[in-house]
């Protein structure tokens, strides 16, 4: 990896007790990069950062979709009722079950979700796994493909539309893929290319192709449905609250963060290089403020950019901040 | 804080997800450097891995303590009934309750524990805090200094005979505190500091001093209870184990770990920047493995130096390894 440049601190008393290093780059809808820090050429997987990418394909396909459907495929969901019910239901609608799903069981982070299945005894299924909206696209987008069922391979025509559509927007041809949490593949890209595909969809309302009109409506659904892109509590969830909807924004494992900001057609990719998620938070929180549309003194601003650090007792004991060079301009 | 080196790699596929960077000193018995990876005088809190240096004065107060209490005023345990049961049975023989604890509630790491408070919808006791070891052993202090309830205040007799203890053994005047995690004041001191604290243990067989008497018990009590230190399928306890008792490790929050090597009278301190305990995890055993006393090849070694990523399939996917420079020489 290229080297990171200081991002975020965190505080304990007077002393600085961590640091976290990064990179971050805004582009425009011309794929020109309107700001960075660190290196726009560092090479990092997206993980669920890209999941609008991944749904490109399926919205496409033309299957009908609702915008609840729609927001998610693009989700890292908590497994709560409200997500477990809706993508339980577009299963049925497939007319498959819960073993059909490649992504693997998951306990939610969804507190009343977990608790109840500890308290039946129960195991969670696949559906419960913060990607299975995603897999529900890919099983949808499989069935329209007349395609297998391990629709999570490489070589699968699932997949292979989705490595397509991914090498489109981010324009970029990936030289490597891993395999995500929930075993479908994530391909690699610069952070650069993961802005330009985010200022692909900001700025996909200017042009009338299948694609721009798919990211369009991806994008409007994650904005409309903010709680089932991620759940109550989350930053995904909060911060698109918090802006109204004119801004969609995806968090990824490993410190990743995108966002899609179509009144201004930019698009911003984070990468934490040590893949924390409380520095990829703070670190989008902060260029949002100082793009202009996320209100710095919304209580969710405040709790991921200058997240206090309580203790047992919640009694206060520091602070995560941004650095000087992330403060508002 | 001090520019820290690369330490620890992340691995997903062929691509280098993450990287953590950090700071590592090996010490000797006269505190002299004998290996260091970054910056030996980086400023850092040692949280938990100093609890062997908060629990001196209890033991130079002369309390009976059995070895299983002394190992808990060191731990940062799960919270599992083996512990809970034993501090309950300490704050009986005190004649104090719950209440009189400082340091707030903590749903227990343990699985058991935890999903059985679930299902009896009981919420936890500071008995379950990972600090309630070393509480307790504050309690059983403050009663012997007939000191007030307030035991965990900076300027209370409990916390000054700690900071005292903590100055002498690290041979530096702390420059600050931080609040940590259980309420208790946790002193700074340079990683150097906190390995000749290390060394100050692993080599006080050779004295007969108080301290370095209390020093050899607190040392031998961890070792050989090392499931008391923290709790099945943890660092400390996996790695002690392999270890056969000769050697005492601690892990500290924000990627602290130290170790106290009585048969070559070294201590080790490391710091991760960014405060990740996989990295920690991954540095402390890389070293224990370099110093000749921890076998490469077992599984609680491997699992932790180089610990594989698996998905929810259990597919694997990555590896967490240390950098060349941490390989065995």
């Amino acid at each position: 990896m290229t080297q990171p440049v200081d991002l975020v601190e965190v505080w304990r008393g007077d002393l600085m007790e961590c640091v976290h290093q990064g990179h971050a780059v805004v582009c425009d809808g011309s794929g020109d990069v309107v700001a960075a820090w660190g290196d726009p050429t560092a090479l990092i997987y997206p993980r669920s950062s890209c999941k609008m990418i991944q749904a490109l394909p399926l919205v496409e396909s033309g299957a009908r979709l609702s915008d609840e459907q729609l927001a998610l495929a693009c989700a890292s969901h908590n497994g709560a009722a409200i997500h477990t019910d809706r993508v339980n239901a577009w299963l049925r609608d497939l007319d498959l079950t819960d073993d059909a799903f490649r992504c693997g069981p998951q306990m939610p982070n969804d507190r009343t979700a977990r608790e109840g299945l500890i308290k039946a005894d129960e195991a969670p299924c696949q559906v419960h796994n913060n990607c299975s909206g995603k897999h529900a696209g890919f099983l949808m987008l499989a069935q329209h493909l007349k395609a297998g069922a391990e629709y999570h391979e490489i070589d699968h025509p699932v997949q292979q539309a989705c490595k397509a559509a991914f090498e489109e927007v981010t324009q970029e041809a990936s030289p490597t893929f891993g395999i995500d949490g929930c075993s479908a593949p994530n391909h690699a890209c610069t952070l650069h290319g993961l802005a330009k595909a985010m200022a692909f969809f900001a700025s996909a309302q200017d042009r009338s192709d299948a694609r721009s009109q798919a990211a369009v409506k991806l994008t409007h659904a994650m904005a409309k449905y903010p709680e089932l892109v991620a759940g109550e509590g989350r930053a995904c969830t909060e911060l698109m609250r918090a802006m109204g909807g004119k801004v969609s924004i995806k968090t990824g494992a490993e410190g990743v963060f995108t966002a899609i900001i179509p009144e201004k057609r930019l698009g911003v990719a984070v990468k934490i290089a040590d893949g924390a998620t409380r520095a990829s938070e703070c670190v989008i929180a902060a260029i949002l403020v100082r793009l202009g549309v996320l209100n710095p003194d919304h209580p969710a601003t405040q709790a991921r950019m200058m997240a206090p650090i309580t203790n047992r007792r919640d009694i206060l004991t520091g602070q995560i901040k941004p650095v000087a060079a992330l403060h508002p301009v």
